[in-house]
């Protein structure tokens, strides 16, 4: 008897979700479908929305690139800004043939896929929706903050806690989920939710009509991977227990399996993210809490002066669950 | 005392242009300009011209990406033709992405510019006009054909010789020549024309007001690249003497020095080309012909089933030539 290849499912958007699918690239014994949250309006792919009235191109990019073979030769093609003094200043060679290939052809999903062909990708990267959207946050104070970028960089040094996010729609009454995003959801053996920013990059996609319910009825384990940093503004001062009640609200279900990272970070580092009023998400949980299997470890990178999940560790935990 | 850098201006378009520059690419004692014919209409280019309206992004990312020192990752990426079945079929990512850069930085060279800033190329890539114009030939029946990929490729078995070829533009009364062509003329130590179609890739150059003047009045060396082969329609049965004659006329001066390739081809590839009435280019000539210093010798490629050149066999005659 041949063991059929397990499918995973995986749903964020972000940086989150290029390490994430980094590691999982490599793991030759499943299918990886990549759902991604399609909110981002910062940087170049703010400005490209914004100009071209397109959908946003960064994170698919990201999550294209992160199952690349090849991956750090199409990264420094597709990923280096441009520096010249012209309109093409801080744009990527990579958001701008996105945004060609969907133009062209008529439709993002077909401009994903052709850039995933000629990149020669390990799995499929899926727009939760391709229609266009704002995100909205309500803070408790009522306030409300629209789209990512005003949410996810807080002006001044004070912030209310967000209270509820919620989706607007541009151009329809409703937003629709992208279709096969749900049949990639209904044959499922994982899901795995996270790590990403958690009203920015992970609810999005389960703001979308159908996507929490389809998760909810899904017989896929269901995982989900804590942050390692909280983030001043959306999750301030969060714990692991309230990352994972966040996440339960929003699905009405609980989780099967949680990654938590315990990996203290060095001093001259946390410093650095205490100016950002970022500080290591307290891991006030243990295995078995409330019915669910808790996996707590050294996920954290060693590289470069970000803290974050490190591609292999997770991928390294993520094999053993499927064993 | 320090040698400077010599100053190498190349003059051509499509695969001839590619190999010369791949080659040229690894000459770090000199500074390569690369000038391309603005004429193509065949393929993929030919389509984005029609439909978006642009330049034709084909030649210019040829010679782009024969300067890229990381060649074989930008060519995989940038020159791999999409499959699947849409309106993206048949094109490739790099006239996508050079396509949006022109269109989104709001001129042509500011997107060739960006392009080769990212694949961090040695030389420069400068379109020989911004304006674009219909190519046309004569024949010696009085016809008329419209466009490069008419000319290319003769319909049916017959072709009339070509009289004379003009450039018709598009939008205005003149073509106007792109000014940094004739900076680069007027300061080139070295001038190398060709290898390349004859009336589709070089003459087209030449055509555009102010280019052939400046070549005459430069004090450059003057290098000329005969073809390996005949192309039937363009050059059917042309001998050495034929191209240089032609080329001559057209720049109303004499080339200082010409390479002509005198390396058989195995007869199963000859009796190929043969089917579409091409042949070895006759090699009627010897050094010091009326003058000029004639380099015969092996510049035969001997990679795949194209009888072309071999860019290191050009390279090593050309740094001979400036040693």
């Amino acid at each position: 008897m041949t063991k059929n290849k397990a499918n995973i499912v995986t749903i964020g958007g972000g940086s989150g979700q290029y390490v994430l699918l980094a590691g999982l690239r490599d793991f030759k014994e499943a299918n990886i479908v990549s759902i991604v949250s399609m909110v981002d309006s910062g940087g170049s792919t703010g400005r490209l929305r914004d100009e071209l009235g397109i959908l946003p191109p960064g994170d698919i990019l990201k999550c294209v690139l992160a199952l690349c073979p090849d991956r750090g030769s199409a990264r420094k093609i597709l990923q280096t800004r441009f520096t010249s003094d012209n309109r093409l200043k801080g744009h990527n060679a990579g958001n701008m043939l996105l945004s060609m290939l969907a133009q062209y052809a008529g439709n993002f999903p077909d401009g994903i896929n052709a850039l995933g062909e000629i990149l020669n990708i390990r799995g499929q990267v899926l727009p939760v929706t391709i229609d266009r959207a704002t995100l909205v946050a309500e803070l408790t104070n009522g306030e409300h903050l629209y789209g990512e970028r005003a949410i996810d960089v807080p002006q001044g040094g004070r912030r209310e806690k967000i209270k509820k996010t919620f989706l607007v729609p541009h151009h329809s009454e409703v937003i629709s989920v992208y279709p096969p995003v749900i049949g990639a959801i209904g044959s499922a053996d994982y899901i795995i939710i996270g790590p990403g920013d958690l009203y920015t990059s992970i609810i999005p996609n389960l703001l979308v009509p159908g996507v929490a319910h389809g998760i909810k009825q899904s017989k896929a384990r269901l995982i989900y991977v804590v942050n390692v940093m909280t983030k001043f503004g959306e999750t301030d001062r969060f714990t692991a227990q309230d990352f994972i009640k966040e996440i339960e609200e929003k699905l009405d279900r609980k989780l099967d399996i949680v990654l938590v990272n315990n990996k203290k970070a060095g001093k001259e580092l946390l410093d650095k993210y205490k100016d950002q009023k970022a500080e290591l998400v307290e891991v006030n949980i243990e295995d078995g809490w409330q019915g669910r299997k808790i996996i707590i470890g050294n996920f954290l990178s060693t590289k470069g002066d970000i803290l974050r999940h490190d591609a292999k560790k997770l991928l390294a935990a993520i094999k053993d669950i499927l064993n």
